[in-house]
C-alpha cells in the first residue's frame, strides 16, 4: 500500500491528502436542509448531511489527489449513523481509487491494539468466517504505550499489505508539553547532584523507535509501511525527524488552517519530492467559507474545494522550485 | 459522577470494576451457536453473541460492583454491529445503576478531542436538536498530545458532571519504553558536555499535569472528576503517583490475568480504602475457562464470573486487613 501511495503521488504530482473531517458547521445549509428534511435533526440526519458533503467533495477532487484522510472522531460524534457514514465514505473513496488513511490515533495494550488493528486494517474471525469491520489502507497509531501497543498493528499490516502512521510530533500548540521533553538517552554519566543526559527530545526517541519498526516491513521504493506523523507547524523538528526516520513516509498535518505554508514543508521531503504527504482538512473542505474562494458560494462548495486543492499543489510545487527540486 | 462512583464503592465495599472486554474466545459455544444460528457467522452474529454474553454477566454481578469498563476496541472490531452492542451494553449497565467507564483511550488535537468528548460524554448539536452518540460516565484519555488535547474532555465533563481517566503509567510490559524515560524537569544546570536533569520519569511529569488538571473540577469527597490510569503491574510507581496526584482517583488495570494481586494494590489507595478502583477483565468474564472455576462449566459462565468477583473483593479486603486498614 505504501507503493500504491507513492505511485499515486507520482501520477498526480501531488503529495497531498484531503482531510475529510466534516464538522457540521462546514456543511452548506442547503445540504443540511435536504438531509434534515429526509432524516430529521437527528444523528441520522447529521450523518446523511456529512455523507452528501463528502461525496460531492470526493467527486470533485479524486482525480487530483492520491489520498484522503477521514478523521474518525468527526463521525464518532454522530454515533452509529456517523460511523455508517465513515464506512460508506471509506468504501466510496477506495472505489474511486484513492488511498484511505483512517485517522483514528488508536493505541492500547497488546491484545487491545490487536482488536483495533483488526477493526481498521484487518479481518476478524467469526465462527469459520472472516469479516471486515472497517477497511482503510493506513491507520494512525498513538505510541504512548510502547512497542507492544504498536506491534499488533504492524503484524496486521504485514498480513494485509497495509500501513500505519505513528504519532511522533503532533501539529497542535501544546504538542511540546510531553513530546519536546528532553530525555535520558545515553548512559547516565553521573555528575555531582544529578545525572548527565544527552539533550534529545522525546519525539526524537519515538522517531528512532519508528525507524526501528519501519525495518520490519519495507515497500519496493525504499519506504516502509510504517510511517510517522509530524506536524507541518514544526518545520525544524521535521528536518531532524526526516533524518532520524529515513525510511518512513511522514504524514504532515497542520497545513493551511493550522498555520503552515508550502515553504515550511520542504524539509519533510527527500530529494525526489517523496517521503512526505501533506494533509489539509478545513482549508480544502471548507474552502467556500474562506474569503479567497467566496465567489463559489455555498452552492459551489465542492468546486471551491477543487480550486483549493489545485492552489495547494501549486504552493507546494513553488516551494520545491524555490529550492531547485 | 465521581461522587456517585465513591458512593457506590462505599455501598458495595468493592473498589472493583469489571472489564467488559468480550473477545469471542471468551464466549461459551452455546451462546455463539445461538447467536450465529439467528444472525449468521457475520459481524451481526458476533455482536449478538457478545451482547448475550455481556447481559448474562452483568445480570449476575451488578449488585456486587460499582462500575463496569467496556473496552471499545473489542466492539469496534465487529464494526457497526459491534458498536451497536457497545451502546446497548453501556445503556443496559447504566439502567442497572452501574457507573460506566468507556475505555476508549481517545486523544487528539483540540478540535478533534472536542468531537471525541461529545461522542462519548456529551451531546452534539444537529440543527436545533441536541443528540447523544454514546453515553458513558467516564472515558479514558491518552495524554500524548498535551493539554490542548485533554482540555476539551474536561470542558465536557464540567457540562455533564462526568469524568475522565488520563493514561499515566499503563499496565503493559513495554509501558516503560517511553513512559519511564527520565526527563528534564528542573532548570537545565549546565555541566561540561551535557545538561544536568533531575531524574524524574515521564509518567511522573504526566501525573503532575493530571494533578493540575484535576483542580479544575473537584467532587464533594475530596476527589476530582479528572482521574488517572496506573497499572497494577507497577505497584512502586503506583505508590509514587498516589502522592503526585492526591486528588485523582486511580483506575488500576492489570489485576488478575495481567499478573497483579491484592497485595500489589494497597499503595494505590488512600487511608480510607478510597482513591482507586481496580479493573479485572479476563479474570472475571472468562473465569469459567480458569481451572479454579471449572466446576461451573460453560453453562455456568456467569455464575463463575460472580464467584470471581466475590473472590477478587475478598482478595483486596485481605490485603487491606494485612496492613490494618
Amino acid at each position: 500500500m505504501i507503493d500504491k501511495l507513492i505511485q499515486k503521488i507520482q501520477e498526480t504530482g501531488a503529495p497531498v491528502v484531503v482531510g475529510l473531517d466534516p464538522m457540521l458547521k462546514f456543511v452548506p445549509d442547503h445540504i443540511k436542509k435536504a438531509a434534515f428534511e429526509e432524516k430529521g435533526e437527528t444523528l441520522e440526519g447529521a450523518a446523511e448531511a456529512v455523507w452528501l458533503f463528502n461525496k460531492a467533495i470526493v467527486d470533485k477532487t479524486y482525480d487530483l489527489i492520491p489520498a484522503v484522510k477521514p478523521q474518525i472522531a468527526m463521525y464518532e460524534q454522530f454515533g452509529i449513523p456517523g460511523l455508517v457514514t465513515f464506512r460508506r465514505t471509506v468504501d466510496y473513496c477506495r472505489q474511486k481509487g484513492l488511498v484511505v488513511i483512517g485517522d483514528a490515533k488508536r493505541g492500547d495494550i497488546g491484545s487491545t491494539s490487536a482488536a483495533y488493528a483488526s477493526a481498521h486494517l484487518g479481518k476478524v474471525k467469526v465462527g469459520s468466517s472472516l469479516c471486515r469491520a472497517f477497511d482503510v489502507d493506513f491507520v494512525t497509531v498513538n505510541p504512548y504505550l510502547g512497542s507492544d501497543g504498536v506491534q499488533p498493528f504492524i503484524d496486521v499490516c504485514m498480513e494485509e499489505q497495509k500501513g500505519i502512521f505513528v504519532l511522533v510530533k503532533t501539529s497542535n500548540p501544546s504538542s511540546g508539553e510531553f513530546q519536546d521533553r528532553l530525555v535520558q538517552t545515553g548512559t547516565a554519566a553521573g555528575a555531582a547532584g544529578g545525572i548527565t543526559f544527552s539533550d534529545r527530545p522525546l519525539y526524537e526517541v519515538v522517531g528512532e523507535k519508528v525507524a526501528e519498526w519501519s525495518e520490519q516491513f519495507m515497500g519496493k521504493n525504499g519506504y516502509s509501511y510504517v510511517g510517522a506523523v509530524v506536524g507541518a507547524t514544526y518545520p525544524e523538528q521535521g528536518m531532524v525527524l526526516r533524518k532520524v526516520m529515513p525510511k518512513s513516509f511522514i504524514l504532515v498535518p497542520g497545513y493551511g488552517a493550522q498555520g503552515a505554508a508550502g515553504k515550511d514543508l520542504i524539509h519533510f521531503f527527500d530529494e525526489n519530492r517523496l517521503g512526505a504527504i501533506v494533509n489539509s482538512s478545513r482549508g480544502i473542505i471548507a474552502a467556500y467559507q474562506n474569503e479567497k474562494y467566496s465567489k463559489y458560494g455555498p452552492a459551489g462548495f465542492a468546486d471551491a474545494s477543487r480550486q483549493a486543492v489545485i492552489d495547494m499543489i501549486t504552493d507546494i510545487d513553488q516551494a520545491f522550485a524555490s529550492v531547485g527540486r
